[in-house]
This record gives structure tokens, sequence and C-alpha cells, in this order.
């Protein structure tokens, strides 16, 4: 048996996201259905972490262990030939058994493209958040550092009744992450959030970003931040989630 | 009544196409149906010409006459409002009744973007051909302008049986057009094909493309395009038609 950790690039907008689902289209069952055509094996490739729907990925991590006994170049030009156009597999190494995509990461960077003006260019629907009306950028960048640091982001992530479940069965999981940088950088037409963390909790990129737009519109002042992060209560955030087709899984680290 | 041109920019890949058709999502038909949510009347805007499937376009225009009083900056942002977001409207302008959109149009733009290398990153796979393996860009450049001037562009036409069929009845239509000019560059990893016309067969840039593909790839000589080009028969050449994903309709000119 060997270990290959597989890097991707994916355009997310015409996928039901990462995790294979019965009867949709997932980025995680179209590669294992490219990987049984390729090797003949059954095989469930696992990702260092699910995208939603519509939600992009420049280099997506996954691992799989296969006993067939190709070498690593030729598994990527033979995935790539069978994989849809929007999923390109960018490498393929062999990796020790202990590696695992999700367990072994230490650190994950994520983009959020907010494109601000009147019109956005029908070429960038699908690649961008596009906000019209103002948006106090100063602001937003003055904010968006004051979340760095370690913190418990439940203010900040999905409401998830399943994992309300799961918390009375056994020890609650930690809500606590530490985000390495948060920075706005405006990159012509538009307003780019990236942020570089330990882990993310689900929807917690859009909604820092969904915030941080509040933050833009003058609808929370920077002293609420501070406020809504010591609730730990998603309910103490007025902010929407901010769309999927803004947002890039940019790099995985280990 | 009132005659608008109407400046669009529309991403192709999920339209069949401009021209209205039944049970079809075209862009003709999507402007039209906008249109008729916001004057409330039943119009069909006329083209500077059909794009096919897939292609885009950065400026198409079309006209249309309305009883309706909106002033052409509220029509924008009205169908906007309605519009898809793969169609954006960029601009109206009230123009002569005399004024229309194809017939009025004095010369046309296209580009055609190639994609070279061994792969295809997931976010152009909508908006350019990609195209594996090398190409003599120096041979292609070299020959592009040869097909500029007036020419009976025939051999660059798509098949067209009801062409034939109409060509029986009455006078054969022209397929003579003149091009003003014919070029490659390339864009970082793109090869760029821009011509510029009075007009354009069915077909004709994309057959224009295919040939200079096969200068590129060496099956073709740079002393068979005048051959083609006077044997005024598409069976003579033998090209491809390029990808419709790589095509844009770039500006029309009055």
């Amino acid at each position: 048996m060997r270990n290959f950790k597989l890097t991707l690039a994916y355009d997310g907008a015409d996928f039901s996201g990462w995790q294979v689902q019965p009867g949709r289209s997932t980025v995680q069952g179209a590669l294992a259905e490219a990987l049984g055509r390729v090797t003949g094996e059954t095989v469930l490739p696992q990702g260092s972490g699910r995208t939603d729907a519509g939600v992009h990925a420049l280099a997506q991590v996954a691992t799989v262990a296969l006993a067939s006994p190709i070498p690593p170049a030729n598994l990527v030009k033979a995935l790539n030939d069978v994989l849809p156009p929007a999923i390109r597999l960018l490498q393929a190494e062999e990796v020790p058994l202990s590696f695992h995509a999700r367990a072994s990461a230490r650190a994950k960077t994520y983009r959020y493209r907010i494109l601000s003006g009147e019109l956005c260019p029908p070429f960038l629907v699908r690649y961008v958040y596009h906000h019209r009306g103002p948006l106090d950028e100063s602001a937003m960048t003055a904010v968006a550092p004051l979340v760095g640091g370690e913190h418990d982001f439940t203010s900040f992530a999905a409401f998830d009744p399943e994992r309300a479940q799961r918390m009375g069965q056994r020890d609650a999981p930690s809500n606590v992450r530490t985000l390495f940088s948060s920075t706005f950088a405006r990159q012509g037409d538009e307003l780019i959030y990236t942020v570089r963390g330990s882990g993310f909790l689900h929807h917690m990129v859009r909604n820092l970003v969904g915030t941080f737009l509040l933050i833009g519109k003058g609808n929370l002042a920077a002293t609420d931040i501070p406020r809504i992060l010591e609730a730990r209560d998603r309910s103490a955030n007025p902010a929407a989630t901010a769309p999927a087709s803004g947002l890039y899984l940019v790099s995985v680290e280990y």
C-alpha cells in the first residue's frame, strides 16, 4: 500500500462542495471516480477539509492509499485525462503512510475576493462576491487583525445542529483556533481578504468576511469585534455568511 | 417610438448562443425577456450579428425600438436588475431610428485566446482554448496577416446547407469580406489572435484560428494559405473549427 498526497485546483461553482453526496456532483466524488477509472481501485480520497458548494481551491490537498504501482507523475497525467476540466491535479507525491491530509495539516490560508462597484463583469460572477455601494475599506483594513491570535471562534462558526447533538454525547469539540494573520489588501478593482490560521470552523471565513462587511457598511464598529468574539455565540453576531463565490482555499501547510 | 443602442458583455459559456431559440437559454432571448419585464413591451432586440454557443462578448451591440419613455441610464440599471448575471448591459443610448445594430456596423473586432501548456487552470476552462503540445508561434504570427485585405472567404466559412439552398433560389450572397488586420500576440501564458474586419461569415474567425493552428503544428505551410483562400471551397481547407470557448466579440464600430 502506498500513500499519495494529491494537490488539486478546482473551480467550485458547478460542484456541490468537496464532500461526496449521493446524486450530487462533488469534488471528492469526481476525484474518487477518476481514481477508480485510472487504478481500478475503489477508494475515497481524504481532503484537508471540506469546501462548501461554490467555494474554489487553488491548492486543496487530499491523501489516498493505493495498491497500484503507478508512478506519481503518471498518476497526475492519467487523472487529468479523466477528471472534469473544472478539477485539475497539480501534483502527486508519495508520502509516508502516517501522513494524512487533514490530521497532518498545520496551517491553512484562505482568500476572499470582494469586487466593489456598480457592475460585476460577467466573467467574474462565479469568482468574486460583488458588493454594490460604498465600503469603508480603511475601517475594514483596521479591524481585520483584531481577530488574530488564539480565540474561541463560536461566534463566527456556522449554526450546526448535528454538532450541538454530538456535544451532548461526548466531550464538546473545541472551537478554539489560532489565526496567524488576517488582512485586507486592495488589488485593482478588488478588495482581497487573506487569512492564515491553524484551522477553521465551518463557515468561519465567510462569517468573518460577513462581519467585516458590516464594519465596511458602518453597521458595526471596531469595538463590536472583541464583544462578538467574547460572546462565543453565533447569535451575538448579526453578520450574514458571505457568499461562497468569493472564497478560495489557497494553500495547506504541513 | 424611440430607438435604443444597447452595449452588452456576456459570458457565453452557459448560453446556446445569441439567437433566440425555443426552449433554449440564449442571450437574445434573455435580453428580450428582461426588456419585457422592465417596459411591458414584447420586443426582439436585433444584434450586430449572432454569436455561437459558448462564444463571449466584451461589447456586443443590439438595437431595439421602445415606446416606453424610460431614460437610457434608468434602462441600464433596470435591465441589469433582471438580467442573469452572466449578461451585463454596459450602456444604453438613444439613437436615430435609421440606426440598426447589424446593418449600420462598419467593422467588428474579435479576439481568440489560446492557452498553450500542459495544464489549463480550472478557472480558465470556459474562457480560453487550451492547446497541449508545442505550437510554432513565429510561423503563426508570420502567416496571420496573409488573410488581410479583401477576399472571398468561402474556404473559411461554415458549411451551410440552408445557404446553399438559398443560393439556388436567388442571387448568391457574397462571401467577400475585408480584413483590416489579422495578428497574433503573446500575453503571458496565452497566444492571442485579434482580427478586425468589415464583417465575418459564420464560423469564420474560428476557422481562421483552426487553420493557423495547423500552421503552428507544422501540418500546413505559409504557401497553403493563398491556395486555400483562392479555392473558395471549405473542403479545400483541412482545418477543424476552433472551439467556441476562446472566442470574444470585442467591439463593433459604426
